[in-house]
């Protein structure tokens, strides 16, 4: 293999996150040495990494890779990435068993104002293909949140992605919630979209704390009538919506408030 | 970053084709240091990447590393493939310039039967989402393709894919053409699919040969009533296609069999 001019050896060069995007991913916060969600995340690696038909390697050796990262208090985003071993057979996957990479990243630099005022967010014109074997799992084909990344205005911060039937389904980079006729809601992921750690967390919490939460169907008329809205992912937590287009929302609304302060979360707490 | 446990280094590292196949590719037939339809195929590598909006590398550059792989004689499988640069801001694409990937791979051992008697294909089980911002473009989101390639049983050598409004789109490697009341059809690839340099070869020779060639919507029940099919890619030029489930075609048909003539491929004109 030939990258740039050069020649580029390895086991990896195979790779079928290379080549196809046979793999799937998660994304996680590293503060002070300590993942954050650590269980939580690698539970979701393997039920994704189940629903591609692989199996999640070796817990220790996956373990000693995060590790070998994360020196004395190092912080920063951990990239977890399992790809289907190359067998050589073009798109037919023969095998279960995953090749592992694990990358730490710097720590974005947010300003404050995105969780104590919210973010804008406009509507994305790419609407998300349906693939219901795909929908909700967190693999490496992207080109639709690549695309739906383009041409942000400045003082935007996200989109709210509908699918091709029109069905509001998450951002390019987070989870939706909506508090609509008291009730929070967030969409269905059965038919597109991706399906975060923190969203799961979130309908857990809401549950518990006695909030509810419904998994749902969602129209962008009824975002319209929406009292609250926020994103939700591992790195931020929660980021409450003030915008979506021309729509206002108050930003943190009570509830977004209460969920704020019970997530906990290391940046969204304060 | 760490491949299995091992350190990694180099400006690929945070190649987009990896984290989120943000790329195009092309598989080029070489015979004896000559690249097959080497015009044809650098020609459609510049159209995919323009669909993404990424721009073609120096020609040059590009015709550099192709040749370095070319030693005297060489044979195989080229696999040309381009992905945006990184530019550390997520899926955000802030930039039109690509990295060079270029790899030669072992030519395939196909049966010569495949030529002469025609290959057997199923119909796939799983339905192509319908992207039209994607449709066409031979990009690295590949996993319906892998999906479609599983389990198929050893006698079946490609699968027929339709879209999930049910029109018959592409093989999962491979470009169809039908002969539907004694016209060549082929797929309109506007919802989902890839187009083959070969299929857009062969649109063209048809209509030069003075056979016509349409490019529409094809539902399964209009397959039933083909007389003949074909599927095409760079490396096998044309397979006759003599079975799809339980529907049978003469395999070559004739029309097929004077299009393999007039076609020239190194593979399917004997």
């Amino acid at each position: 293999m030939r990258f740039n001019g050069r020649v580029v050896e390895g086991e990896w060069i195979g790779t079928r996150a290379l080549h196809y995007g046979d793999g799937v991913f998660r994304t996680a916060l590293v503060l002070d040495g300590r993942v954050i969600d650590r269980e939580l995340q690698i539970a979701k690696l393997a039920s994704d990494a189940d629903a591609l038909d692989l199996d999640l390697p070796d817990p220790d050796a996956l373990n000693a890779d995060i590790e070998a990262l994360l020196d004395a208090g190092a912080s920063g985003v951990l990239r977890i990435l399992l790809s289907r071993r190359d067998s050589g057979r073009g798109y037919a996957p023969t095998t279960r068993l995953c090749d592992r990479w694990v990358q730490l990243k710097p720590l974005p630099d947010h300003p404050r104002e995105r969780w104590s005022q919210g973010i804008a967010a406009g509507w994305s014109k790419l609407l998300l293909g349906i693939q219901p074997r795909l929908a909700g799992i967190k693999h490496l084909n992207r080109l639709e949140q690549v695309l739906a990344s383009r041409g942000w205005p400045d003082d935007q911060h996200e989109v709210v992605m509908c699918d091709a039937e029109g069905r509001v389904t998450c951002g390019s980079r987070s989870n939706l919630f909506f508090v609509i006729d008291r009730i929070l809601v967030t969409p269905d992921l059965g038919f597109a979209g991706v399906a975060g750690m923190m969203r799961d967390k979130l309908v857990r919490l809401a549950r518990e704390t006695g909030i509810g939460c419904e998994i749902g169907l969602i129209s962008p008329d009824e975002v319209r009538h929406a009292s609250e809205a926020f994103a939700t992912n591992s790195l931020v937590g929660i980021w409450p919506i003030r915008r979506i287009g021309s729509l206002e929302f108050p930003a943190p609304g009570p509830l977004t408030q209460a969920l704020m302060r019970d997530l906990n979360h290391p940046w969204s707490g304060c």
